[in-house]
C-alpha cells in the first residue's frame, strides 16, 4: 500500500447511503485528494504509511451531502421577512433589500458564511445560483467548498447586471472567467423562471449553456400562480414551455416542481431533464408538495436542495431531508412513502448526479475525490444507533464532526478549518446592520 | 436588593415568545428556583449579591419549552422499524419488543436518556405517558426535569400491569405513590385511546383523575381508521363519544386530534378541553394534518408534543416547531398561516396552560419557576439574527447553551451537570443490544 496523506479509522462505514449497509470496523485511505482504499480494518496493512491518521472511534463515516439549490448569498436575509404573503415577502422585502444591498462584497461576505453553515452541517458540495455570481465563486474556492456556481439571469435590472440586454453576455464573461480555474468550482448558467425571462433570453442562455458543456437551472412550476401565468401566455405548462423551446436536456437542472401533470413528468423523463426539490422552502412559501413519488417511479432523478435562507431559513441537509421524508409520507397519508434511505441517496449520490459529479462525489469509492464525513453518533439524540435511517429523522447538521473535501479537513470536531469564520460572522453582522438601518 | 442565589447577566430577552419582543441588555434574577427579579441592565444596582453569575453575553434568555406529549421511554426504540405501515409496525415490531423489553429497569434508563435529550434540546418540563409510569417519574426526579408523569391505562395485559381488570387500581396507586412527593413531578393520568379503552375503563379513570384533580390524557382522533372504527362502534366521532361519557374538561388533554369535524372543535372549546398537537409523528406515520388553524381559531389551548421515538424520532422541540409552522402553511398553500411567534407559544406559555402550570413555567415573569434556557445566537445558521422567527425556521435544540430548571442549572455550554449522561448511554446501549438481539 502506498503512502497516504490521511488515513480514517475505525469507522462505521455507509459508503452508498442509497443502498443503508452499514460496515462496522472499516478504514478509508485519502492521496492526493482522491480515495485510495477502502473496507475492512482487519484487510488494512499492519503499519500503512500515513501523514495523518483519524480515528473516527466508532463514528459514521459516509460521503457528504450535496445541497443541489440554494442561494448562498440571502443568509443575508434570514429571518427578514416571514410568515408573509409570497408577493408581499418578494416585492415588498426581499426585492428592496436585494436592490439596494446587493453587490460583490456582500455576496462575496454572506455566500462564505452560508458555506461556513453548510461545511458545519456536514454539506460538502453546493449548487449555488445568484448574482454578482463570480463574487460566490471566489467565496466558495476560499473555503474550500465544492460548489457549481451558476450565474443569474434576469430581464430586469439585476445586481451586478443593471442592464438586463447584457444578461447573457454577462453570463459567458462569467463561465469564461470560471471554467478551468479551480478543479473544485464548475461555473453554470442560472434562468431565474419562465416568467422572468423571455424565450428569447431561456434560448440565448441555454445555447450558451451547451456550448460551454454548462449545467442550466431554472426555477420551474414552483406556485399555482405561476402555471396559471404561463398557461395564459403560453397556452401550456412551464415544463411543456421548456421543452417547445428545446431547452430539456441532460444538463437541465428544473428546481422545484412542485406542480406538474403526467405528461410534465412524462418530458422530463424522455428528456434526462433534472430536479432539485426543495420541501422546507415549498412548505414555507405555502408553495405545495411536490409530486416525489412519481418523479421518482419515472425515473427522473431527483436532488434535495435547501433553497436560499430568506425562505428555509437554514441550510441544514439533515433537517430537509427528515422534511423531505416526512412530508411526502403526510401528504399521502402513507408511511411507506419516500424512506429514509431513499432521501439519503437524493441527498448524496442520486444528488451528486443531478450535478454531474456523480464521477467525483456521492459516494465513497476507490477512485472518487474524498468528500466524507463523520458523524457523531454517540449523542444523546442518535442514541440508540440501530440503523442509518436513524441520522434521517434524528440526525442534524451539528451531529457532523469532521469534514474532508477533496481530501483535505476543512472541519474537524466541530472547528473550521479551512478560512477565519469569526472574520466572517463580523463581516456579514456589519452587512446586516444595514439591512435593518434601511441605508 | 435581596441576595439571590444566582443572576443572569447581559441577555437579550424574550420573556414571553407568544409576543415576539426582544429586550437587550437585560438580566433575571432567582432565588429559592423562582424568578424574583427581571429587567434592563441599567435598572440592576451596581453590586447585586448573588452567590453565581451566568453572564449570557448577548444570547438569547428565554423560557424553557414545554413539551405536551412524549413517550420517554420508547427511546430505546429509535429507529427500530421505520416507513412501515402502521400496523405492521405496531403489531409486528412495536408491541412485540414492548411485551419482550419493557420493565422497570428499561423505563428507568431509557426516560433518563430521554430527559437527557430534551434537557441538552432547551425542553424544561414534559409531559411524559407510559406504563411502568413510576420509573419514569424517578428518572425525571433524577433529572431535574420539570414532568407531569401519567401512568398507562388500557384494556389489554401492559407492561407492569399483566391483569387489565387491575389497570385503574394500578393508576390510583401511582396517583398516591406521586402526589405531593416531588416539587417538579405531577403524576396524572394516561387512557391509551377510545379503541384500545372500553367507556367503562374511560369513565373509572377519568372519575379517578377527577378525584385527585389530576390531568387526563388520551390519543384521540389519530387516524381516519380510528374514526371509522369509533364510528363503526358507538356511532360518532372520538370527540363526541369522551363528550357523552363526560370526559372532556379543563383537565383532559386530547393528543393528536388529528380528524376533526366541526362540531369536535365546538365540543373542545365548550368543555374547555385541552389539544397537543405532534406534527413531526403524524407526518412520519402518515396520520394526517391536524386543524390547527381552526382549533386555535375557536380558542382551543393547543400545546406541542415531539410523541415518542418511536414515531418521530427525536425529541427536539425547536425542529418540532419548524415542522409544526411550516406543515401549516403548505398544507393551506398559505404562508401567513401559524406565524411563527404563535409556534413558539405553543412551545411555551400555551403549553405550559395546557398541563395546567401557567402558574409555574412558559413565561419569564417575576414569581413564576425559574425555568428558562440561553440560546447561543452567535453561530452561523443563527447569523444573523433579526428577529424571533429565527429560532423557529433556523434554531435546533443543540443551540441551546445552558437550562435552568427551578433555578437549578441543571445544562451549562452543552455539559449535562444534574446526572450521569454517560452511564445513562452505556446502560441504554446494553439494552439496545437485546432488542437486536431479539432475546
Amino acid at each position: 500500500m502506498p503512502n497516504h496523506d490521511l488515513l480514517i479509522t475505525n469507522a462505521t462505514l455507509l459508503a452508498n447511503p442509497a443502498d443503508g449497509h452499514l460496515q462496522e470496523d472499516a478504514y478509508l485511505a485519502v492521496a492526493d485528494g482522491a480515495i485510495v482504499g477502502i473496507g475492512a480494518m482487519a484487510d488494512l496493512p499492519a503499519r500503512p504509511g500515513a501523514d495523518r491518521i483519524i480515528d473516527a472511534a466508532g463514528n459514521l463515516l459516509m460521503p457528504g451531502l450535496v445541497n443541489c439549490h440554494g442561494h448562498g448569498a440571502m443568509t443575508l436575509f434570514r429571518g427578514l421577512a416571514d410568515d408573509l404573503p409570497l408577493m408581499t415577502w418578494l416585492t415588498e422585502h426581499i426585492f428592496p433589500v436585494e436592490a439596494r444591498l446587493v453587490d460583490a462584497e456582500m455576496v462575496y461576505w454572506c455566500s462564505k458564511l452560508a458555506a461556513a453553515e453548510m461545511i458545519l452541517g456536514g454539506t460538502t458540495t453546493v449548487a449555488d445560483a445568484y448574482f454578482h455570481e463570480d463574487a460566490a465563486a471566489q467565496a466558495f474556492c476560499d473555503t474550500g467548498l465544492r460548489a457549481v456556481a451558476a450565474q443569474g439571469i434576469i430581464d430586469f435590472p439585476a445586481p451586478g447586471v443593471p442592464d438586463p440586454t447584457k444578461n447573457i453576455a454577462a453570463a459567458a464573461d462569467f463561465l469564461t472567467a470560471w471554467q478551468g480555474k479551480n478543479p473544485l468550482l464548475t461555473p453554470a448558467l442560472f434562468c431565474h423562471s419562465p416568467y422572468t425571462c423571455s424565450p428569447d433570453t431561456l434560448q440565448r442562455a441555454k445555447a450558451l449553456a451547451r456550448e460551454a458543456g454548462s449545467l442550466f437551472f431554472i426555477h420551474l412550476a414552483e406556485t399555482r400562480d405561476e402555471i396559471k401565468q404561463i398557461k395564459e401566455q403560453h397556452g401550456c405548462t412551464p415544463v411543456e414551455l421548456l421543452h417547445r423551446l428545446g431547452l430539456l436536456d441532460e444538463n437541465t437542472v428544473c428546481v422545484h416542481c412542485v406542480w406538474l401533470e403526467a405528461r410534465d413528468i412524462e418530458l422530463l423523463r424522455e428528456t434526462g431533464a433534472k430536479v432539485a426539490t426543495c420541501p422546507e422552502s415549498n412548505m414555507k412559501l405555502g408553495s405545495g408538495i411536490a409530486p416525489l413519488t412519481e418523479l421518482l417511479a419515472a425515473g427522473v432523478p431527483v436532488g434535495l436542495g435547501t433553497d436560499g435562507c430568506a425562505s428555509n431559513n437554514d441550510l441544514d441537509l439533515f433537517q430537509e431531508m427528515a422534511s423531505c421524508a416526512r412530508l411526502h409520507k403526510v401528504a399521502a397519508h402513507e408511511p411507506t412513502r419516500l424512506p429514509a434511505a431513499a432521501v439519503l441517496g437524493m441527498a448524496t449520490g442520486t444528488g451528486a448526479g443531478v450535478l454531474g459529479l456523480a464521477g467525483q462525489t456521492g459516494r465513497l469509492a476507490v477512485g472518487l475525490r474524498a468528500d466524507c464525513i463523520i458523524v457523531d453518533r454517540r449523542q444523546p439524540h442518535l442514541t440508540p444507533f440501530h440503523n442509518p435511517e436513524t441520522l434521517v429523522y434524528a440526525g442534524r447538521g451539528s451531529d457532523v464532526a469532521t469534514v474532508l473535501i477533496n481530501g483535505r479537513v476543512v472541519m474537524q470536531d466541530r472547528r473550521l478549518l479551512s478560512f477565519d469564520l469569526g472574520k466572517t460572522l463580523d463581516e456579514v453582522r456589519r452587512l446586516a446592520k444595514r439591512v435593518k438601518a434601511g441605508g
